[in-house]
């Protein structure tokens, strides 16, 4: 199938374009490797050294005897997303391309604004061009499992039948986003729901989890590997937490750690993607997929972190530093999996082993990780007026970049200060 | 009370400002007029004469003996927010100042992609700007009923209480709009919702009818007189098929005419919102109020139009396009109207004694009425790819502006050609 890949630069946009690959798929992406410069603006670089993107291709070439397409350029920029669709017409288009943190939409009011503006003008320009230039073209949308927050009762997948004052309905499920940035992939959801209807496109949105891991199988080598962020803005709960171990600095699990999360390893995501991707949407048809592997509340994980970690031979602590969000430190949660799996979706990787993967990988790369510790911690509060400030108190003492670390091929061989990371 | 009115030189915005005028607020406002260029892009203008700011400031002290303070500017700026919001300090904040045709929003991507930034952008700005500058005065943000689509359950004011598998919760009503314009007030609904829980900010979210009139009690010139729009990109439903009556032109009723919706008479609505303005929210509360006086078929209302033309001996027939829009032409309607009579609302304007006003103001400015009648047809199509196209058709031949209309005071002799209308 052709697939178009957005944000193919990305921590998931580059495992699924490897993944898609392998599964004999003709795969293009398109990339403005915002993400890279913006990671770097907070003083932070990928744990993982990453090679540009036209060796990366080169490396794909190698390693797993595919051509992959590239297009550089910005989803804001309408007559690029047309050129792009008029030369691929692809029958697929996963889109990844957006700004993904919710740390970096609270950071104060530009960044908010920039968040909800780039995500929606991105989503919008693609939906017209899928209009306009491939209208049978299926759509598979990231969102986020944060688009339903956490209420009382269970989560089913985008829609549910309810009864109200006497009456029945089917009706989207409501959504209680928890950052800017959160409320952006509602905002996306929305749009593309619509678009649905009046275009008849075929769209799939897909509800993802918290991604965690470092590798998918096909990474052969070490120029295959796929970013890994820990900073607080870009980073997320679980990665976050080994790093922290590695460095031998405590895990901050943000207030009590009662907080339930649904997560998914990236491999079992590639999956779920890739199955999206082979069973497309009817025409006007808008589905919406929960996609993680099962839920966890963020205490768990740490302990979980803490007793791996001592295999390691590393002895972390637990700490609770005050929750820099505003979210509910106790509550009910109990998200619905079940149009997955009847895709033929299954969990294969299981939390623990991959956690002892990622301090596998992370060990090797400690040096870069420890040249970045500084970022680790939350600056960015929900509530607070001044978070720019902080953030550029810590931006401007970033130690020099180290040298290379070691344990890497070639990506480590043109180094953490090669090609921006 | 100190109110700053957002978009005072709108529709509703300029009448607000004379009833809090005249209930003895202090009135403050700002716009950046794009509605007046806006609507002469389309080859329209407003069918009162409306009279520059300046004019309208000194008719204002000239027929009600008060001052009306002004800023020009746009939402979009956020050091102009910060200014304005500094240098009034508002204990509340009427936002009325978005792009609010839903037509425009679907001429095409550009139009989508505009509607919806600049909704979301200036949103987000006073949300902050109120955090920054003002924290305890009370936003009162206007939305629009269209936000719920038509659900097959009655509409409840913003929230719900359900049961759903056995567990109970209340949430935020599912939104269904149907134009990218109407899901814009989806998002900044949701962004207020937030801003009020994590800044504990005061919020009052209208769900406000289609209005409907062309004056209120304090428009006691035609130089306090509010723009009244009747093409098919500015104009709502009821105003413009009094227009069509009143130039002898057949009421178009697009498709069936059994959409249903509910309206409010511009009286009744500045009546609204002085009421949300008087009773303000709690220190983080967010409230939503429905806001209509009853609810009507589109077919209705077009017979009763027809009934009151007969008494200007005007014989209008009905017609029926082909629906434009992509909507439900038969459906269950039962909205909510609650909490605004708790606050005292009752409903003072009866709709066939503001049709007739209607009739009578729209045949003394029948002749600006006819110098543009050609944009009263439906040329936006809600799936269709050409809409710029054909709408650049229309704009081009427009007739000459024709002399000033009969009847009209200040505004008229200033003219149709002199200041934007």
């Amino acid at each position: 199938m052709k697939v178009l890949i957005t944000g193919i630069d990305g921590y998931s946009g580059w495992p699924l374009s490897l993944h898609l690959l392998q599964r004999g798929h003709d795969v293009a992406g398109l990339d403005n490797f915002v993400t890279r410069k913006r990671v770097k603006e907070v003083g932070s670089w990928s744990a993982t050294p990453i090679l540009s993107f036209a060796k990366r291709q080169e490396a794909v070439r190698k390693h797993l005897g595919k051509e992959l397409r590239f297009y550089k350029g910005d989803l804001s920029n309408y007559a690029f997303v047309r050129e792009v669709l008029e030369k691929e017409r692809p029958e697929a288009i996963v889109h990844l391309a957006e700004q993904r943190s919710a740390p970096y939409s609270m950071i104060d009011v530009h960044h908010a604004v920039r968040t909800q503006v780039e995500n929606i003008t991105g989503t919008l320009h693609l939906l017209y061009g899928i209009r306009d230039v491939c209208p049978s073209a299926h759509l598979v949308k990231m969102g986020t499992m944060g688009e339903y927050g956490t209420p009382n009762v269970d989560i089913p997948e985008g829609f549910f039948e309810i009864e109200y004052r006497g009456r029945k309905d089917r009706l989207p499920f409501p959504r209680q986003a928890g950052s800017w940035y959160h409320w952006s992939k509602v905002f996306d959801s929305g749009d593309v729901m619509f678009a649905s209807k009046i275009f008849r496109l075929r769209a799939t949105d897909v509800m993802q989890g918290v991604l965690y891991g470092t590798r998918t199988p096909e990474m052969v080598d070490n120029s295959l590997l796929t970013r890994f962020d820990f900073d607080e803005v870009w980073g997320t709960a679980l990665n976050r937490f080994v790093v922290e171990a590695v460095l031998g600095m405590p895990i901050t699990v943000y207030g009590e750690g009662g907080q339930k999360r649904g997560f998914i390893a990236l491999e079992d995501s590639m999956q779920s993607l890739r199955l999206a991707v082979e069973n497309p949407a009817a025409e006007g048809e808008y589905r919406v997929f929960n996609q993680f592997d099962a839920w966890y509340s963020v205490g768990d994980l740490a302990e979980l972190v803490k007793r791996v970690g001592e295999e390691f031979h590393l002895h972390p602590t637990i700490e609770h530093p005050p929750d820099p969000r505003v979210e509910a430190q106790q509550h009910y949660y109990n998200p619905v999996l079940e149009n997955l799996p009847k895709l033929g979706y299954t969990r294969t990787r299981q939390l623990e082993d991959v956690v002892r993967e990622i301090f596998r990988d992370l060990i090797r790369y400690k040096r870069r990780l420890a040249a970045r510790k500084h970022v680790l911690m939350p600056v960015v509060q929900w509530r607070d007026a001044d978070n720019r400030a902080h953030l550029a108190d810590r931006a401007g003492p970033a130690p020099h970049p180290s040298p290379a670390a070691s344990g890497s091929s070639e990506g480590a061989a043109q180094g953490p200060s090669g090609s921006p990371a």
